[in-house]
């Protein structure tokens, strides 16, 4: 009996160790994603505020990342009331989740989700935005804002998790959470000069370097298999579901390409690559809360649906006079929310179309509203009160000049000598 | 004895999670490659082509995903007669392999194989081809060409399996499906305007972004590592496996590197810096049908003839006027070729060198000369038919003004503002 | 009993597996950091040496490779005397490291090291080296140089090893070791022409592609969430480290992010982005040797020292008419050195802040002392050796006309057709 009970202890810990090497190769996958943030936002802008949008994601991830680790992680998965946490030194302990896996190396994940989201922000306030101010703006946003709508999706304890909403990887969480946060940011900040002409007409900003944005698409989209698996948080007992998430995330992502791609060939009789890239992570967005419950066919649908919403919500959008320079708006908010819904439409447990149910379709609509409207609302008010105290918005001479010039003193592209 | 049963069960599971770790991260890898295939390719061609090889990419990616899901794993790793099969809802069920993992992963591990394949076309089809008809090629290619191939090599009652044919990740099912397919494709398309001239002399057409390129070839590179050791398919009982085949692949590439730079510097006076390129893939193709029965030795000695080959029959596919704008045939092709052969050289099992006998080296010949053939006729057949029924090449004018502008509407580079 | 030994065999086996798993991808991160440390170098030069500077990473790996295959493993984790080893036919056999992964997987992962340090060198030696000399010095230094130290800090019988010397990932073994042979390499080669002018003025050569460099930088950011965790060599008994690893690894380098930003803001009135992307490295760096022994607030303290470190240590650099095009000496040389003796003051074991003890100190700093004096020295007398011989700096029209042309006969980019 020593002997099996010796076992049983190696078990324990074969387990702790298989599951950590999952989670610490995702949460690196997550990661990098920055990296294709950066790229294909970059790609997307002129060139002449190339530095400065990469410099936003680096700023995510650096001033993100330590709010993150010294307050939101806190905020998110301490002790929660069902609204909000204030957890200190909760990197050890138990946190309730029932983790096989280090508080560190859950918090380094996390991290990975909560520089995401404001990252699908610094997009859609590209070409005009103040460095210091962007900063301050991340950090009440990844010390406050995201952790926040964490609490209620993910903490044990969160009014959401509760009513069992279901965002497996964050659709709501993460994209409808970015990308309201973003249409916040396009409205206070206002288009880009010469971006809307008085008589109502538009002028087409094309980005600077199309196979830049691919390289950052394709990032992402390897990223992806890390953030959609990964939020398994495990492998042992979860195998199975590891491989039915990384079969959907791929079919939705497949799908929303070519959905994009034959709906801009029949609506505009040509192919907008630069949508289809978007159609992708569209699909990419909205497979990501319901990955684990949806059968391989509504994977499928979900793309199809994402690669045509997205299109007409840039143009929307745009109408609107609304300046999204990356689609941020339409490809995370607009898509994270579809996504959102979409589990309480086709989830094999609870979803309307699978079983009839209308329970969880309103628990999602519900959820993700709650965090659209929270996630606007406070982003809208916070940059109103910084532009009113120090401005958020560069002045018109350095904007036409370029940010990268005038902020950061250098150019993207020096002569090429 | 109840407690051994429940410890045994639990090992089960954690076998599972092992493999399932495993397999699902080399198969991010190997899908990453994607990026590498299309930065690769867009940095070999020219400026005004460059939306175009990545939007053939990506078509690659979300049309031949689709249809290897809806069609081409069934075909592949159906109940097979030994040449085809027709499999359907196999994503559950046993294929008879003695996977680990759940079928839903493996069919992704697949797909990455698959859309590689297709992807080696799309190199030599650059400049000229037009989008929706190589949409429809990838499709008939994911859904039947490519799936046949593996269903000889890979399913168990595979006519070459059966044969005892060692093509441990692909140098013949993937390289040289596709590299051949490739040669067909470029012959059929015909070459690009203005290079070649009349009196039989070769234009070279350099590519427009080496540092592109260069990123690709490390993406490439990077993912051969999930390439080669993923395609042990487990871990648990393959651990020494995975190292051997780990170390094997790396030597390959790194002698391929050094003969190609030693050859043309040798030849031509200067290290061509692109070839060399060629030269580690070419070593990476070679090594990866027997990087799982080769010694170290012979993993040196097949890269360092890989290296010359590549350049060899770069200039010799030029010079037979051939036009493959990323040297896809030489690379892919050939070396797909070469490295199968060289397993009937090199195998410790039966190698012609190592063991004295000439078993392997004949059906290592025969099964990569039936793919090869195989691929060049029904690819030859099908896109001399598609040009009969809808036209595959772009008119003249469309390829001086360039495929992204007339296609695509856009250009890669916007003036640098 | 019968089945307790057989269960207990499984168990051997699952966790020869798991930590195979975790140390491959692993390794394959390290490996891609190549391409990371290319596209950084490319984009920090100008555009007439960027094929250049990508070959000579290629070289790195290639050449290095080989070199560390043949002779330098076995120099390094050959039977140590101490200070040196020749070990042959290691791959197999037992290292006396108590691994539970393959040899050749080991190897495949010291090589990423090896070819990490010497593509530090690369960098500092951009734009005016020659081809095949530097070819001849990556292979020096891959199969002898790097090995020593690593003899002495990773070997079991090494002299600083059995000291107690703590330089968990290598800030000393690998990242002063490059960055002193890159110090050795500036001096020796002198410094670009044009760069200092007569009266004692510095010219400043902006880098021609400032979002490649970019790429660069997070694809190393990425890679060193292999690199860190990583170098637990295993799993199993170890996950809790490799939460700890990870955690650190990210909060030193948001720190060095975070303070190179205010730094250069208060210092040069602007932020320098590029110096922020060597501030965020220079974290990476300081953290590597401690990332195993020191608390999250000891990681965030290092970083902050580092990010200031290096924005002084470039411009000390320069002052002293070293020219450095990249900056390596003072992100992996300087921070290399400060990270490894920051051991001693924040390690939870004997640093001497923690535990008021010198101990730790004392030999932390005369380990990394020893291999930088060690690094400059051997480097220095072997680069003035090869420029006696054959020559290593390109002559003063080649260098106007760009290696590119000269040696390569290309360019970066054709024009844009």
């Amino acid at each position: 009996m020593e002997e099996i009970a010796k076992l049983s202890q190696g078990q324990t810990e074969l387990i702790h160790a298989v599951d950590t090497v999952w989670v610490a190769i995702c949460a690196a996958l997550i990661f990098q994603m920055e990296g294709g943030f950066a790229l294909l936002e970059a790609g997307f802008v002129r060139s002449k505020n190339t530095i400065s949008i990469i410099a936003k994601v680096i700023i995510d991830i650096i001033f993100g990342g330590i709010a993150f680790y010294a307050i939101g992680f806190g905020v998110a998965y301490g002790k929660s009331n069902g609204f909000w946490a204030f957890g200190t030194g909760i990197l050890t302990g138990d946190l309730g989740l029932g983790l096989t896996i280090p508080n560190a190396l859950f918090w380094f994940m996390q991290l990975g989700f909560c520089v995401a989201a404001i990252s699908i922000v610094s997009g859609a306030m590209a070409e005009r935005m103040k460095i210091w101010s962007y900063a301050l703006f991340v950090m009440i946003f990844c010390a406050i804002l995201y952790p926040l709508a964490a609490n209620w999706v993910w903490n044990p304890d969160g009014w959401l998790a509760k009513k069992g909403f279901n965002d497996f990887a964050g659709s709501a969480a993460v994209h409808a959470m970015g990308g309201f946060a973003a249409l916040a940011g396009a409205i206070v900040l206002g288009p880009r000069l010469g971006k809307y002409n008085a008589d109502g007409s538009i002028n087409p900003i094309p980005g600077h370097n199309l196979p830049l944005a691919a390289v950052g698409a394709f990032i992402l989209w390897f990223g992806w298999f890390g953030f959609n698996p990964g939020s398994t948080a495990a492998a042992v007992g979860k195998w199975e579901l590891i491989g039915q998430v990384t079969t959907n995330t791929f079919l939705a992502s497949a799908m929303g390409g070519i959905s994009t791609m034959i709906y801009t060939q029949i609506r505009h009789k040509q192919v907008d690559i630069t949508m289809v890239i978007n159609g992708i992570l569209a699909g990419l967005v909205a497979v990501t809360a319901g990955c684990n419950v949806v059968s391989h066919t509504s994977a499928l649908i979900i793309g199809l649906i994402a690669g045509v919403l997205v299109d007409v919500a840039v143009i929307t959008i745009d109408r609107m006079k609304i300046d999204d320079p990356v689609g941020a708006i339409a490809v995370h908010g607009v898509n994270g929310f579809f996504g959102t819904v979409a589990v309480g439409l086709f989830s094999t447990k609870n979803g309307l179309f699978t079983t009839g149910s209308f329970d969880g379709l309103m628990v999602q609509t519900l959820g993700v509203a709650a965090i659209a409207i929270f996630s606007f609302a406070t982003s809208y008010g916070i940059l109103t009160l910084l532009n009113k105290i120090m401005g958020i918005r560069i002045s018109r001479i350095e904007e036409q000049a370029g940010i990268d010039h005038v902020e950061y003193g250098v150019e993207a592209y020096s002569t090429f000598e």
